[in-house]
């Protein structure tokens, strides 16, 4: 008879997890590796600028370096004559300075002649091809004065020395994920490599007599191995790496070794469990057994996904999850992927979600955080939540979901019509 | 003198997209792997189950499989007294049938014996332990008889077969991008492989004679090359192959060779062009001599990113971009990475946003879509966008930025404690 339902003390998804978050600290592994194939990676220290960016003072507009005071107060039809001395070529030292009632010619991101404080658009500047040449000039195409039509005020148009990054400053916090802007930034800093965070290895083991390897073809009764597979990619999609130990048979003595081997090698350990009482039974006791201080909760007010373990053996977090697969991949969610990224000390990026409206009305029992996976429809009057509902042992029929809305504790159902959150 | 500022015809960000997507369509190679490689991965083809999943019914929860008939009207004070004839153990063939009146006792996933209809969760049973023992029972812990306190309707808890997926039913159509869930449901069925569309080719030019390699040191008036590393990064996590062809010289001859042979061996080519009108110029006319139809846009009314080239050459799109970083990456973001995902054939995905409220006023001018970074930040009372202020030049300050917010054609401007919508 099944004993262990009476043993659970249900915990709230944010209890259990304030319960096991307690316990997690970085991993210690770093890598030091080309930054060109850093995308997703996680700062293992904080990344400080060896130099001022930029390193000159650069034109933002293609337009004239000016002296700003020369254009005060000039308009379309008063527009104030400058003549120019010459042109700022890209990736050149321009030392010349400027003289009052003098323009050089920049391109977007030249460097800035010496005394000039402004930069003209050259949408607001027109050339007085009539204008004596006052030198020769680099280029043909170059007017030898311009009318100015609109004042500009020091410093307007100008990047200035150290404006993007300076040296010895902070750039990003170890614990920053980088992104593609941020390679470009790290490239224009000169760090082509970056020490990053190690992956965290992740054990996962299924286990159960019925389960079977997908490449074979169940018999009756038999299920294939999903789990495995579907929490490996969700564990590498997070930043980890998935180290998997197989299908462990309904022996209490192979689970306790599997689990006791994977322990020792990951830095974090999933027990798929076979989804029977006894099978989850057993899994408590072997989760109990690998260390200390052994299992923080045991049940987890969400559905799908109740009867959930979450324990830390002499430092390392251990999972046992549900074994159908829908049900282990919420609760992976809410636990396994926010361990993964505890482990690599990376910060908490807001969840990615879009804003719907909910195509049906959702029940849901007050007292229980509620799952419910949901396909996004594009409808003339915006965005539409459908919920796409099967029983929570269906893993085919999630295929169809773009996301999960959450039904929280303290909500009784939602009603149709109504603007919801839905998670990606 | 710069004459192409006359020669935009400006378009907005929507009328540019139409006039490129036209144009373009997925490519045709394919590669076939292994499914537990292929997160992110896009389906090639539809995806069709070869089975019925569950082949047999399944339980959906612990409990005993009963005829739901003998549980109509059954109460805590009334409840039905059911003989308990035996398990169903997990992955085995259960083909015993049951007779009214009884109950057996069923798994989460066991097979459900021939003629039960319901299964009755355990949570709402109690043992009856006096109640004689109508047969040997295999476990010693299951009870001779039950009370069953609530009726369960013909089907609860029993997963019928084909429920999750039929044999010859469609389970994702090509164009499908791979999540976690979706790789456990293909090895539900057992497709250890699949066909996903290989990685489309973007080749990537960066010109101008100011760049220098990111590894090389900066003379005064050299930039590094930050685009090609940036845009590689976006492509390949758009779902590409970033090709880099190098830094260009500024010679019209050498940047038609090299755009020539990235037309020649990629599915897509951007050009970071220099920033100076001059190079421009440059780069329109040679996107202009790589292929018939040419040129399609010139000119999108962004902020930042005007100087845009959109363009088609012998089936191949091609892309001028604007040569300062944040720039690029908004337009890149624009319309390079959908057209990956175009060229994958991808379903187009709802873009990840969060809802938060704006910190400040942000000015914007009517006619123009402003894309403004933003620092999201969680206080007592939720979300907060503060922006980033910067000129378009910097790429170190978009670091701390965690997302985009856009403000629209038709706003003018946006207040501090609006609800924006922040795009990650």
């Amino acid at each position: 008879m099944p004993a262990s339902a009476e043993l659970f003390t249900v915990r709230t998804p944010g209890d259990a997890w304030a319960l096991l978050v307690a316990h997690l600290h970085p991993i210690t592994r770093v890598e030091d590796i080309d930054t060109a194939r850093a995308l997703g990676r996680v700062l293992a220290t904080d990344l400080v600028s060896s130099e001022d960016l930029p390193a000159f003072r650069r034109s933002t507009v293609d337009g004239y370096a000016v002296i700003a005071h020369d254009t005060h107060g000039a308009t379309p039809g008063l527009p104030a004559l400058l003549s120019v001395a010459g042109e700022a070529p890209m990736g050149q030292i321009v030392d010349t300075p400027i003289a009052l009632g003098q323009a050089v010619w920049v391109h977007t991101g030249s460097m800035i002649p010496p005394d000039a404080d402004a930069v003209v658009m050259v949408e607001h500047t027109q050339p007085v091809s009539s204008g004596p040449a006052p030198m020769d000039l680099p280029e043909a195409g170059i007017p030898a004065a311009i009318e100015v039509m609109r004042p500009v005020a020091e410093g307007e148009n100008i990047l200035q020395v150290g404006e993007d990054a300076r040296v010895g400053g902070i750039v990003a916090r170890r614990g920053h994920c980088l992104r593609p802007t941020d390679i470009g930034a790290m490239m224009a800093l000169g760090n082509t490599r970056v020490t990053v965070m190690a992956r965290p290895r992740v054990g996962i083991l299924s286990t159960g007599d019925e389960v079977i390897p997908p490449e074979q073809v169940p018999g009756i009764g038999q299920v294939r191995d999903v789990n495995a597979y579907a929490l490996s990619a969700l564990v590498e999609q997070a930043g980890g790496e998935a180290v998997r130990y197989g299908i462990i048979p309904d022996d209490r003595a192979a689970l306790e070794r599997a689990a006791g081997q994977a322990r020792r090698e990951c830095d974090a350990v999933i027990l798929s469990a076979g989804s029977s009482v006894s099978y989850r039974d057993m899994s408590l006791e072997v989760i109990q057994g690998l260390g200390g201080p052994g299992v923080l909760v045991h049940g987890v007010s969400v559905k799908p996904g109740k009867p959930t373990i979450l324990a830390m053996a002499d430092g390392v977090p251990v999972f046992g999850l549900p074994g159908n697969p829908a049900s282990a991949m919420v609760v992976a969610e809410l636990f396994v992927v926010p361990t993964v990224r505890a482990l690599l000390g990376a910060a908490v990026a807001p969840r990615a979600s879009v804003l719907a409206r909910l195509a049906r009305n959702v029940a849901s029992t007050t007292g229980r955080e509620d799952f419910v996976p949901v396909r996004l429809e594009t409808r003339a009057d915006g965005l539409w939540a459908i919920p796409v509902f099967g029983k929570s042992n269906l893993i085919v029929t999630l295929l169809r979901a773009d996301g999960t809305l959450r039904v929280a504790q303290d909500e009784n159902g939602l009603q149709a019509g109504a603007w919801v959150t839905v998670n990606l």
